[in-house]
């Protein structure tokens, strides 16, 4: 039995609340557990320069982590004057996920930005983004989608993100900060609502692990990701 | 009336919510109307190197913004890769607030630091930031004081802060963002539980004020902080 | 009696020197003490990005130390890669300080950049700053008011700043640095010509101040800035 | 066929050059096909602050690339002054590749810092960096296991690392950059000699894929990770 | 004589290969003795902001060492996130020896960008990249010669540079990295094949100088120009 | 005859003013016609970490330009984040220059920085900075040698630079900025007051120059810098 109680399999407590800010054109607050992280959808009317007439559209990701996010607290990225390599990665790894799903030809000449700010972390926060900037992200299209600027097929699929360990030899899925930290294998997989495979990442550093461990991570991942998409649609459904 | 039906000398609907996060010490989500800034205090065994082995402490405040928390989003700091004039000011100013009710000599050879980040902006803010800070830092400090590793006076006051505007020529307390980018002038006041002033900013870009408005503006905002004073009262004794 | 033999109300013996500099619009070297600044203003034919096509001018400023116009030497800013938190602030606020007296509109879409460097310090170096940046900017717009480009109405009034402190009980203006250390309270007042407030800063690390104590410093500031509104005149008047 | 004529399953020509330079404890200039990076090791007798006195080394890796290592050339990062996300993404993965096949504790307090410094790319520049790497760091060590000051099981294992991708459906090997840019998934995965796996990487921005042709992808690699590992081993024993 | 055996005036064994990568317009890999440095040329269709548009080209030059191309390991400029004043001199210099044998009027609005990178140091750096930027640099403008788009004027003149030192009293050509560092005096010599002077440098940090020591540093450094001058020209004769 | 009527060989009108600041150790404003440099030596009873401990000082230089030093203001380096290449060549220069003079065993583990900052800039104040260097060194080392700290021996010489330049093929001395520009040749010579020759720069950017050219600049120097040497010698005896 996991720290928490949970069965190996188990996903932790999820939520979603959308909207959560007055000002965004779409906006989540994700939990899962302790880990709380505030997603944000920023619509403009221009695409970057590489971008500018082609008719085509664009979607980006930032991510941050509040300083007391954490156990310790981590020095402030702004102060510091540079963004760590671990934020760009996610942040470049939520973009690529969320691009995944968006038809950016339908979009038109429009850049969506996502920010995913971590108000609380206790592990897996960029799958955490992952999950929470598909709401905010669909959320800010659907006054285009009403007025019928865009078509509904904007949206391709759905996303979401889980991570999967191996801890004495058993398969865990979506692993806390203390799970995390003993776990011999951290592997994280994106996956669409129609069960595609969008992204895998498997690291382990300290014991190079065996490929039947890593196909049983993927059929955990695939299971957990079934159920957090019925939970997105069932937000997205619900929710004005 | 103002944009929002207040009286002139009215405050915002004003929440302080704490503990609000795992980890930090001592954390409060403080809201003053749209305005909502999630504060920490982290307490460190060590203070910074210009204050080793002289038996004091130390109190230093960061200052943030989220990139959507305002009504246009705003470029990443971190990503910008510097704190802007405005981010350093207010964060100087926050920080020489706080230490202005603690006895640094008391405190011992501890630094705590202050994190105000702002998720909803709406006018405010860094006044909001000196309030929710002051609950964190007295939140921070209860544990040594209960275990009588540090004296109860370490905490020398409260501190709080308000801004006053002049706007067709009548005082306002407690600007929105509206009525902030309206006004002739910008003040802010911050002023101790027993009502000595700390710090006073009056700034009138566009039309120089006369002496007698600022008077009206100083008495404004000293009931006005009697009011939040009493406050942060109730909820430092409400709070466990 | 003050170090230097003054009265608690008195000035240090302020010096204008215009113009000082072969190449610049408008210049002037303001003493107070031993504090030296100089001051140019550069006049140009553009506005920032954001005031492009609006028919508005713009006045900004920039501030410098020496890395020796202090008694220990201070690491160049140039060469640590960054300026202070202090810099930003000081800059920004000689900048408001002197676009309270420019008529924009009138200006036009030109530019003035006003460069104060301290040359030598000993406390007050942004009051005196931007005693001294009113005569360059006021230089830098002799020839285009001679010329009738623009009207002598685009000044709108002179401006000057002065220190004050409150140092044992006592009311003090015009601080050296020595007197600035020591001092309870730091209070700087920033006025036009005709006696109204522009902007007024007060500050109380240690101890807390009583609003008497402040109305107080606010008259002495008055005073003071009198006789330097005095000196100004007679400057300009005298300058070719 | 492919563009250069080969099957689907083949990889470039390979070739790895060692020692190549005069001055690094270890040195390789791999090339798989147009993709020539040099790779050198360096051994330091201390490791890094969080390390120190623990009794265990630490094994970091840097990338980089020639300005005109491209078909357009890059702005050169040190005069951008700063390292782009993909070059921090990049050599974090070296680190941790060749950081899972080294005994850290037996290493004993010693660092070895691996630069993989890309002269001309034509895709595939991580992957081929982790395969000269992992010559240059078991050059750089040869010496101390052959004073017998440090055991030969310092090194648990070979590393290697290949690319894969599908390209209208049929699954390639070792991709040029031109297939690179067409495919519609691109993975690399990073085997231990052994055929352990260490890091999967699967990314698919356009189209998202199915599992089984992750299967396929991970068969096809193993194979060519297989060939590679016999190349190193014969590098390696021949080399002095 | 000298560590390696050479008479004073004796240089190193120089090589020039040409062209050594696939996607630069001009490239060359210069040997001098152990100093190895990679030259290419990117040719790009339009020129800097501060000349667009006035009819003429421009050349510039960068320039960086490899961490691990020195003895000891040296931090990456592009990982500290600036380039040092010796790196920004060096290229400077490339970038001054090279404009003065192009006509930049010839060339037209066109810029030629040589990158310089130090695969392996010992030595006599910055000449050995003007010799070789030199050769990148008129391969790259073959092409548009041959087919008539600019004249074969456009190369006024070749360029090449030497180091000399004084040790021990005795002036030494094409100085060796430990010769360098004892040598009283440094001195680099970068002349046309005409025999005209570029650029004269000498440096004594430690002892000063007689004025006929340079006249005859001057003298060597002539004949050893004249034999660098010679190896270009039948390499660029040769190349295709 | 020049544009203010000298001839070819005369310098401007030079003036050394010492002390000129409260604070520095050692402090002169240099003046060579229109171009103003004030510098102050900082005296430090410390050496950098790569010294510490060997029993030998240090002296080095920092240079900077006012913004509106300039006929076109330039952007501070402050603001912009860094120095450019320019001023780290010529604070490099500057350093060299100074050391060569100083015997650093005798100096003992203390440190000299110079600060130059360019008040007005007319030509040659990389120049004007050298001369005046060392009138603000020499003077922050004389209360030590008065005391008997240091021996007057560690003074080992004078030093002073001078620019010099070809145009219309005649060869000038000194020249002011609007001769620089024109000019086909820059040189800057920099000797001690023995002189022997401590640095030589010559440059041609448009117009390769020949042999016999250099050999009169440098006969041109040497008689110029010999008056500077007098100047530099009165100065010395003159002030306190």
């Amino acid at each position: 039995m996991r720290v928490d109680g949970r069965e190996p399999m188990a996903l932790r407590r999820i939520e979603f609340v959308t909207p959560v800010t007055k000002h965004a054109e779409g906006s989540c607050l994700v939990k899962f557990g302790d880990t709380h992280v505030l997603c944000t959808a920023t619509l403009e009317e221009k695409v970057p320069p590489f971008l500018r007439g082609q008719g085509s559209g664009w979607v980006t990701a930032e991510y941050g982590m509040l300083p007391r996010s954490t156990h310790q607290r981590m020095d402030r990225e702004a102060a510091k004057g540079k963004q760590s390599g671990r934020t760009q990665e996610i942040q470049r790894l939520i973009g690529r996920a969320l691009r995944s799903v968006v038809d950016l030809v339908q979009l038109g000449e429009r850049q969506i930005k996502l920010d995913c700010d971590v108000l609380q972390a206790d592990g897996g926060t960029r799958t955490a983004s992952i999950c929470g900037a598909y709401i905010a992200l669909a959320q800010s299209l659907k006054p285009l989608i009403q007025q019928k600027i865009i078509p509904p097929s904007v949206m391709k699929d759905s996303i979401a993100a889980i991570s999967c360990g191996i801890y004495n030899d058993r398969i865990l899925v979506d692993l806390s900060y203390e799970e995390d930290s003993a776990a011999q294998v951290d592997a994280n997989f994106v996956m669409t609502g129609s069960g595609k495979i969008v992204e895998i990442q498997g690291t382990a550093e300290g014991n190079p692990f065996a490929e039947d461990q890593f196909i049983q991570m993927l059929a955990a991942a695939r299971e957990a990701l079934g159920e957090i998409t019925q939970m997105q649609r069932m937000i997205l459904e619900g929710a004005q």
